[in-house]
């Protein structure tokens, strides 16, 4: 085969074969095929398209390109994953919950990067939280606690890995059939049986409407079903954080407030996050696992699971006492008004810019740093309320953050 | 500027403005921008097009990206553009009976390289010519003779040649606007005032119908204009050689044959470019420039100016007194029937393989190895005809191509 051969047709909007798409996944990982045929190749992609017989061929073949992980002697285990969102803590409660269920789940994590935090940096709030569990070890912890939740290794879908860092620096990032492949890819690889899909829209999330965040969603639901995986998906808003803490830290601790009882939209995302993912690994309705999943919340079982899945993987403890940390600064209302919108990546990106995430993989993390909020979308602010508490390095810092974020919200 | 943006930009389907182009331009050509990035654009610029503001720009970019010849000195001089044909040697024969119409031709021609010749590898089949003349001595040669063709220096749109090398390993030459900027960005640094395209279509050529191919010229005249230049085309079909000769120094042969008198498509079809380059540069009509340049073959005015033109390249004449060589194989006809279809490319293809054309930059040219052909489609052919006489380095080369040449015949 010819890759350029491979990329004339495709340009010629032809549909290509499953031996084509392997013969680029495995040419480029190889280091055979060169960058600028592989980006050649993405743009006409993300121009014109993949059809499903394409992109589960792509997928699976990036999905081969490194480790599968075989969870097969677990049983059934259920994995979630989202697409990234802001104040997005969902996981920490969640695992807890379906493990009170009965619902094993060994989740493959990320970091955080830009404007989103990442799961694994969260649970690392937790002083001493270990991520770097091996598979078998991980595997013995669902055993006793029903969930554990570990860093992604290196080797899953390493194809993706490059491809992705090449999408990124060609604009080739916005393509359906490319970022539902890249996702299942990973997720095929991570060994889960079922898996329930957290698909953002809005202005803090890659998908900007509703529509291509359900078209997204749904083409991954056939991929995954084609792959044999039971698969389910919620369409989450993403134009205002969906709790009200953004930073490590601080949104590891509302997870802990939402497993002991704080109302809001972000308990309500995570239990119906977690009615799907119990509905999917017991064969029951979601109208059923969802009174089992408030159950494990209201009785504090699940607060109780979250303290020993902390506690098994090394984990402090302290935060379960308390935030223990002061706002470095408060930003006050000046005007009455509504809250009329809110720019929710720049929200994100500031957070990622005061430290909480890596701007560049060599960065270290601050996990202190972050940002409170009090206000959803529609209420109504009266001046002097408190807009934001700033968790920064320091005065000097937070200082300066403040205008930026009092220029997130619209208040008319 | 931001060249992921400009990629976004134009992959959206959004037109690029003239800045955003020369940025991309400059960028690449000074290695700021990766090959990566560059064939990523060229691929959205292949499959979404350029609209007339963007290819203008892409050609003037390209076109300041070197040097760019002064021939105001000469006064009107015109320029005639093949985009490359089989048998196609009519720049030979177009020079002399030009300049003997009084129209100075200070041409920079190309090099052959895979299934087509180029007009400097013909002219090198006279021993000894000279192609590497320095500009101001190609200046005196026109204003003594009227015409001089001498080698393209590599300094001519070196983004152009950048870019083409990426294209060719990507799949992005087949677009309109980058064939047309490509062209028309080395032919308005080449400094001609007037320039007639002879634009090829059909088997044999790059542009498969006379509809691409009236296209293609019809964007050029309009670049070529808007830089200030006298343009003119025609459409050349390329679904059978032109002449009846193909290679270095049968083709140079054959120009002889046609400045002294021989008939056929290769005459007409340079009488026809001759009086184009004519009306352009003296500003009278075709009919009356046909006429002067009948006048200038019959007279054989333009034969004696032929020979001046190579002898005061230094090149040798006795191809004047007789091509000076005989076929190693001759192919004769195994059936009656009609010439119904020539596979051209291939035909060219095999020449250039004898060791016409360079297979890569480093071959050397045999300039004696050829083949000659007798009929035209839609000629009927008999048992026992010769359809071939092949020029091959020797007798077994010959043969194995022999039924390669058969081949290339459709014969009912």
């Amino acid at each position: 085969m010819d890759i350029k051969k491979i990329i004339e047709k495709k340009s010629n909007n032809k549909p290509l074969t499953k031996e084509e798409i392997e013969f680029f996944v495995n040419g480029y990982t190889n280091g055979q095929i060169t960058d600028y045929q592989a980006s050649a190749l993405l743009m006409a992609i993300k121009i014109l398209g993949m059809n499903e017989a394409e992109t589960f061929a792509l997928t699976n073949a990036m999905l081969h390109s490194g480790d599968i992980i075989d969870l097969t002697d677990l049983g059934m285990v259920v994995d979630k994953h989202s697409t990234g969102g802001i104040s997005d803590t969902t996981t920490l409660a969640l695992a807890p919950i379906c493990a009170c269920c009965g619902i094993k789940m060994l989740k493959l994590s990320g970091r955080g990067l830009g404007f989103t935090g990442g799961t694994i940096d969260k649970l690392e709030a937790f002083d001493g939280f270990n991520v770097a569990l091996a598979i078998n070890d991980a595997k013995q912890l669902v055993e006793q606690n029903g969930a554990c939740v570990i860093s992604a290794t290196a080797n899953l879908a390493p194809a993706d890995k490059k491809l992705y860092a090449l999408r990124d620096t060609t604009a080739t990032v916005a393509s359906l059939p490319l970022i539902a492949s890249s996702i299942m890819s990973k997720k095929l690889a991570s060994g889960a049986s079922a898996i329930v899909l957290d698909v953002k829209y809005g202005d803090g999330a890659f998908m900007k409407t509703k529509k291509s965040a359900e078209e997204l969603a749904k083409l991954m639901v056939k991929i995954g079903a084609k792959a044999g995986k039971k698969m389910d998906y919620v369409i989450g808003d993403m134009n205002e954080p969906l709790g009200y803490n953004i930073g490590n830290r601080l949104e590891a601790y509302e997870a802990i407030e939402l497993l002991s009882g704080k109302q809001g939209k972000l308990r309500n995302e995570t239990l119906k996050l977690a009615s799907k993912c119990i509905a999917l690994g017991k064969g029951i309705t979601e109208q059923h696992a969802l009174t089992l999943a408030i159950e494990a919340v209201d009785s504090g079982k699940a607060l109780s699971k979250f303290k020993s899945m902390i506690k098994a993987q090394g984990g402090s403890l302290s935060l379960f006492k308390g935030l223990g940390m002061k706002p470095t600064f408060v930003v006050k209302a000046q005007q009455n008004g509504v809250l009329k919108k809110i720019n929710c990546s720049e929200l994100g990106s500031l957070v990622g810019k005061l430290g909480a995430t890596r701007q560049k993989l060599t960065d270290i993390i601050d996990y202190k740093v972050g940002v409170k909020t009090f206000h959803k979308l529609g209420e109504e602010i009266h001046v002097g309320d408190v807009l934001f508490e700033i968790f920064a390095k320091n005065k000097e810092q937070a200082k300066e953050f403040a205008p930026l974020f009092e220029a997130c919200y619209k208040i008319v």
